[in-house]
This record gives structure tokens, sequence and C-alpha cells, in this order.
């Protein structure tokens, strides 16, 4: 059976006309889905309305006692709540979670190198049969980027993380097709040119776009990340503008698919 | 089968250690649970923090648009993630839910007759067959005082109206037994003395209790909606310190019970 996981971005959650299109094309979109969503700047708003200013450390966010309690408070409550209000209002029966709802992904707080990243969390692993259960009775998870340590710890997560790490544990039981909505078209020959869309990008084109340059810096994590996706048994991952997501669950070229081996071979 | 619903206010989540030495009972708490928790002061603290005052209109709190997100970060964010990661760490497969969550509870927003209360909802109907899942599965839902229109709006809900309607609609399918854990004894023959518990309340003695004048004032709505739910089938109704919770699973001498029947019947 296909599963769609769908990680839809700050850029998208911030805007709610944006955010409202999105959560109708997600209603839309065909067959078992999960969606998972991060937080964008609305966190950061409320922190300094609350007189908590964000702490960064080398360009990297720290997330103290204060902000995580921020950060649940939004995430999990405000954002997850809103999303769960508007998806059912469309007949979707979206159940909102963090991680350690129903012990949904248990990580562990981050362990300190150079840098004290404070309470954020590196998942360890997933409930699949969490999932299932929902899924099969027809529930939509709507995952928010927070985790638990079963210990009784919150920690702030990635939600690019949390989308790669449900895709592969999932793989086991579903075909499962990762889809992550972002502020591109896709991946862009010419970065000026949202018309210059590479449709598909399979190992080989990855290896020929990075000596021509033309994919570079933080797209190349982005990639990186979908490749060990893909080679942990992920089908295919999407990567595009949230309001291209239902021309991409038709299959229409609409963003960049990444597939693990080439494509002359189908 | 036996189903618990354990309702707690604000004067145990207000303090940390009061509701960890709760939570811990309530772990202990034997069969299948459920959760329900309001907010107490927090979401006033936070409000105050972020310059959004509580409107009062004859002594009512009203909830406008700034409340309603405050008290949907507060109780659905911040109070029920901290419930449930600490449930978790106890083996509790607890699983923090809204109303809106798999549309669990859904209400009206209350009509304005000579007070707008504004975003607060009044309970039309609970997914039984949601419940029953999650409990068939070991989850132990965490349901916090928010629910929803399915029409999209968030609406905030009295928390002992929750857990009665969760009650009453579930005992068609289980025996329920209610448990109000509040910041007294019980129903005291002596308001000073917190030893003056009555253990046992059924009609006939309520009768008596409020012409001698033993129960007035604010206890009043609270046994009215006691009986009212024993009148829709729950087995029986509780009301004591959180502290004694265990002492009532265990039908000890605690708090006091309130039954439909004259007990001598029994």
């Amino acid at each position: 059976m296909i599963l769609s996981i769908i990680k839809v971005g700050g850029n998208v959650i911030d805007f709610p006309e944006k955010l409202e299109e999105f959560l109708y094309l997600f209603s839309k979109f065909p067959g078992k889905k999960i969606l998972v969503h991060g937080g964008g700047v609305m966190a950061s708003k409320f922190g300094e309305s609350m007189g908590v200013m964000p702490e960064m450390v080398d360009g990297r966010r720290i997330t103290d006692k204060d902000t995580l309690d921020i950060v649940t408070m939004v995430y999990a409550g405000l954002i997850n709540k809103q999303i769960v209000a508007k998806l059912q209002s469309l007949k979707q029966n979206a159940l909102g979670m963090t991680g350690a709802d129903g012990n949904l992904i248990r990580s562990v707080k981050r362990p300190v190198k150079t840098i004290d990243y404070g309470f954020v969390g590196d998942i360890q692993e997933i409930n699949i049969e969490l999932v299932q259960t929902l899924l099969e009775n027809n529930l939509v998870p709507v995952i928010c980027a927070i985790t638990h340590d079963q210990k009784g710890q919150l920690l702030n997560t990635n939600a690019d993380s949390i989308a790669s790490e449900l895709a592969t544990s999932l793989s086991k039981k579903y075909k499962v097709n990762l889809y992550f909505c972002f502020n591109k078209s896709g991946v862009l020959i010419d970065e000026k040119n949202e018309q210059s869309i590479v449709p598909l990008i399979n190992e080989d084109i990855y290896t020929e776009l990075k000596k021509e340059n033309v994919i570079h810096s933080g797209m190349i994590p982005k990639l990186d990340n979908a490749f060990a996706a893909l080679h942990k048994g992920v089908n295919h991952v999407w990567i595009g503008k949230a309001e291209n997501l239902l021309l991409a669950a038709k299959g229409k070229l609409s963003g960049t698919t990444i597939e693990k081996h080439r494509y002359d071979l189908y």
C-alpha cells in the first residue's frame, strides 16, 4: 500500500492564506498520508513578545528551557491544533501529535561536542505499530517537530529529519513516497529562473549536477538526505512548491523527483 | 469493562511537585483510564506576559481570539505535552489530544444571549469509536479543555464538562467511574475541617444535606452535575483530593463517592 509523507515548512505555515491553500491541496491528496510540519517564524515571534530572545551560537539556534517551552506551545499547541481543526473541516480525520504522544518518536538529547544545542533531539526509534493502527482507522497523523526521550523530557527536533525517519521506518510496511514542500519550485538549473526545474534526479545525474556546480551549498544536504532515504527503502522523494503538491501526486511534472535508479532503466 | 475517567484541575497543575505526584498516582491507577485536564492559572500568566489581559464580563471570563490562541498554546501545547512526556516516562502509553484531534469532541460556539462568551464551546458529540480504538490499543488518552466545531474553529471548553460528557457517552460501552480531583478532601460537613468528609452521597442524603445547608453555593452545581451523570448511566462519581486518588481506586474511604441509589439497597 502506498503511504505519502508530506512535510511542509515555515514558508507556508507563516502565511494563513498559503497554509489554507496548502491544507486544501493536502485534503485532496489521495491515499494514506501523514503531514509533518515545522514552525516557521511564529515561535521566535511569540518568544520575543514574551521577552525570550533566540540564543544563537555560531549561527545555530540553541534550545534552552524557555525556548523549548515556547516551541512546545507554538508547534504542538497553536500551529498543530489550528491545522487539525482546519483539516477536520475538510473532512480529513486529522490527529495532531508530537513524538511523545503514543511514544511515536523516541529521540536522545544531542550529545555535547563543541556546541551544546540544549534540548534538541536526535531520532532513535519510530513506533511503526502506532502509525499502522492510526492509518488503519483512517486517521491522518499531523506531526509537529517535538519528540521525547521516554524519560520525561520533550526535545526540539528538526521536521525534515522527522519526515525522513518516518519515511524510512515505514518503508518496512508501506511503499512510501516522501514530499518536501519548500520555497522553490524544485532543483533549478538557474536559481533565478523558477521554470528551470530539473524534473528528475538519480545518482548519476546528481553526480553530474554537482560537478557542473548546478547543485551546491544548501541543496546538497537536502539531496544527500533524499538519497539516504531512498537507500533505506523509500520509493521516491519529491521536492517542490506546496501549491504543486497535487500535480506531483498525479505524476505530472511540477517539481523535482529524486529516484535511486537511472530512469532510463524503466 | 471498567473505564475510569479522571479529571485534574488547576490546583494540581499549577504546582510542578503536586503534578508529578498526581501523575505517579495516575500511572498506578488500575485498568482502562482517561485523563482530562484543565489549565490553571498558567494561561493567564502567559497571556499577561504577552500583554493579553483576561477579559471579564459580570465575573465571567470571555474567550476572545487572543485568549483562545493562548489557551490553545498552554493547554494543548505546554501542559498537555509535559503531562504526556511524564506519563511516558512512567510506562503509560499516553496520547495527548484536544477535542479536534480525531474529531474526539464536537462542540458548538455558545450562542449569545445576554453575554457573548466568545470562543467557548458547548459539547455536542463524543467520538466513542475513536476512544474505543485508542483504549483497545492500550493508549491512555490525555485530553485538554479545547474542542472544535468541525468547521475549522477551536473552542475553549470547560474541563469538568468534558469529563462528564465523556463519562456519560462512554457509559454505553463501559462501566464508567468518574473522578474529580479538586482542592478539598471531598464534601465536608464543616468546611474548615478537612476530616469531616461525607463519605457517600445519594439523592436522599443530598436532599437532606441541602436542607441542612451543609451543601451550598459552589458545591451544588458540582453535585447536580454528578447526579446528572449518574442518571445518564455513569456508575459512580468521586470527588476528593488528587493525593487520595489511589485510595479511591481501592474503594477505601478517602473522599466523597456519589451514587444514584440508596447505599443500603446494596
